[in-house]
C-alpha cells in the first residue's frame, strides 16, 4: 500500500489535471499510472518530473527504445520492482523482443559481476583509457 | 594500487596467454588492460570470465554499441570508476558519439532518481504492467 | 515470511524482556515491531543494536525528527521497504507532514541523479570544496 | 580527469551562460563548480538539472540546510566521491556544525545497517506501520 | 509475477533438459528452481550462468559453505528478495546454524555502516594497508 | 583529504585514548588506523562504534578469518575504497591466501550478477526456499 494517497483524476486539482492530460496525449494512452498518481501530492512536483521524463526520453542522438532499455538496466541494478515493471512494459511497447531482453539482462548481470571484480581488486585505470 | 599482482604477458603461464591472445585477436588490440592482468591470479577465472564477456557482449538482438551504452549505465549506477572509464572508451570506439553519452547520462540519472521516487512512495505495481 | 523465528514477549528471556522494556519506554509504546523480535534470536546482538539506536536517534546537534528523515532517506535510496515504512511512521509520529514527506522524497530523487551524473562524467573535485 | 570536456565560462554559448549567471547569483558565489560545466555539453540538460535543483532544495517545508543534510546522507550512501565533497561545502555554508555532521554521519551509518539486518531477515512489514 | 515465462522441464528443449539435469545431479535434488527456469528462455545463457555458478561454487581454497554465506552476504546488501532466500537455503542445507546465521546478519550489518562512514568521512587510505 | 580532522594520539583528550589504547591492545598494533581517527571527533560515537566491531567480529560461531572475508565482500559490493584496503588487510593478517582471496571475488561478482538476474525477471520465491 503506498505510503501517499493517489490522486485520481476525478479528485485532482486543475494544475494536476493538466500534467495528467500531457502525459495521456503524450504516451497515446486513456490512464495514468500509479506513479504520477503518487507524485500529484505535490502539483509541482509532479509537473517537474513529468518535463524531466519527457524531455530526457523524447528521441535524440539515442533512440527511445534503446533509452527505456537504459531506463530498465537501471532499476534492475536498483532492485526497484515498481520501475522494473512499468518500463520493461514501455520497452515492450517500444519493440522490446523477448529475445532482446534477455539479451539486456544477460549484459546488466554481467556488467555488475565485473564492476565487483574491479572494485575488489582496486584496479588503476589504464592510462589508454583516460 | 591495485590488491593483486597484475600478471603482464611476459610472464603469464600458457594458460593465461592463451586468453591474452584471443582477447587482443578479437578486439582488434595489441595490448591487455588491467582488468584481465588482474584476473590472471587464477586462470581458470580469468578464462570464464572472458568468455562470459565474449558471449554475452557478442552481436545478437542487440547491436554491441547498445551494449556497450547499458554496461556504462550499470557502472556508472554502481560508480565503478574503473568500469566507466573502460566502458565509456568501448563504447566510444564503437561509434558513441558526445551527443549521445550526455543523452545516455541524462536518461542513467532520471533512472536513479525515479527509482527511488518509486522506492520512496512504495508504490502498487499498476494491474497494466503485470 | 521472515527468515529466522520472530520472538514475542510472552516465550522471550529474561535478557531480550530487558530490552523489550527499555524499546517501549524509550518509545512510549506498548508493543514490539518484528525488527526487534528478528534480532532477538541473538540477544546480544539485540542490545548491541538497540543501545546504538538510541545512542545515535538521541536529541543532540541535531532534533530527532531531522534524523528520523535522514534515516527515511537512506532506507528509501537503499529500497528497504521494511525500513521505509517503519522510519516513516516515526517521523510522522514526530511531525513530519505530507508536505515534508513530499519535498523529503524530492531530495532523495535529485540527490540520486546528480549522484550518477557526477559519477557518470567523472568530474574532479573542485579545489574550492576539498 | 573528466570524460566530457569542462565548459568555461568564456567559451560557453549565451545559452550556457545564462544558467552560470543564474547558478552564480541564486547562490552568491562568483563562479562556477565543474559539476555544471560537465552538464554545459548539453545545453538543455544543463538547463534542465539547474531549474530541477533550484525548485527542489528552494526553502519550503523543510528547511535548505536540513535538504542539503539529506543530499549529503544519499551521497555518502551512494559512495558518491564528488557530491560528498560539494554538498558537504554547502551544508556547512549552511550551518552545518563539525558536531551536526558527526551526527548525521551516525545515523547514515546506522541506517545503513539496520536496512540491512531488515533485508537479511525478510521481516514482514508490521500493520501498524502500513 | 515473473517478467518472463518460466520454462518447466516437461516443455524444454533438450539443450535445457540437460543443463537442468546437471542442476538436478550436481546439487541431488529432484527440482528446478525458478531461476534457473527464467534463464532458460535463452539455453546459451542458462548454460553459460549455470556453468559459472558450478564453476565458482565449487569447493577450492574456500569450502562452499563460506562461499554460500558470502553470497548471502552480498544479497542481503544488495536487497535481493529472491537470492537472499535461496542462498540462506542453500547455506542452512551445507550447515549453517541460526548462530551462524545471525553472526553473519551481524557482520553484513555493520559492514554496511562503517563503509559509508568511511565514505562520509571520506577517509584516506593509511599506507600500512596499501 | 578528509572532510574531518584526524584526530592524533597526542592530541587526544582521555576518552579517545582509551579506545585508542584498546583498540592497539585488542589487535596486537601499535598504531591506529585513519577510520577510528576520523570517528574521534565525537568521542561516544567513536566508543560505540568500537566495541560495534569489537563484539560483532569477536570469534563465535563463525571463525574471525570468515568475518572477515564477508567484511570484505560487503565492502566491494558497495564500493568502498577504504574499507576494501583495510579488510583486505585485515583478513590477510588473519590467514587469507592469494587463493582465497581470488576465489571470494569471484563469488562476490557471481552474487552481484545472480543478484540482478532475478531481480531483472522478478521471480517468485519458489515455496521450497519459504
Amino acid at each position: 500500500m503506498s505510503l501517499v494517497t493517489l490522486i485520481e483524476y476525478a479528485d485532482a486539482p486543475p494544475a494536476v489535471r493538466l500534467v495528467y492530460d500531457d502525459i495521456m496525449k503524450t504516451r497515446g494512452t486513456d490512464w495514468i499510472n500509479n506513479f504520477w498518481k503518487a507524485l500529484a501530492n505535490n502539483p509541482a512536483e509532479l509537473k517537474r518530473v513529468w518535463e524531466s521524463v519527457k524531455q530526457v526520453m523524447a528521441p535524440g542522438a539515442l533512440d527511445p527504445l534503446v533509452k527505456e532499455m537504459v531506463y530498465v538496466a537501471v532499476s534492475v541494478t536498483n532492485g526497484c520492482e515498481y520501475c522494473t515493471y512499468s518500463h520493461t512494459a514501455g520497452a515492450r511497447k517500444k519493440g522490446m523482443s523477448d529475445a532482446m531482453f534477455m539479451e539486456l539482462m544477460a549484459v546488466v548481470g554481467l556488467a555488475n559481476e565485473t564492476n565487483r571484480l574491479a572494485n575488489g581488486f582496486r584496479i588503476d585505470v589504464d592510462k589508454q583509457f583516460r
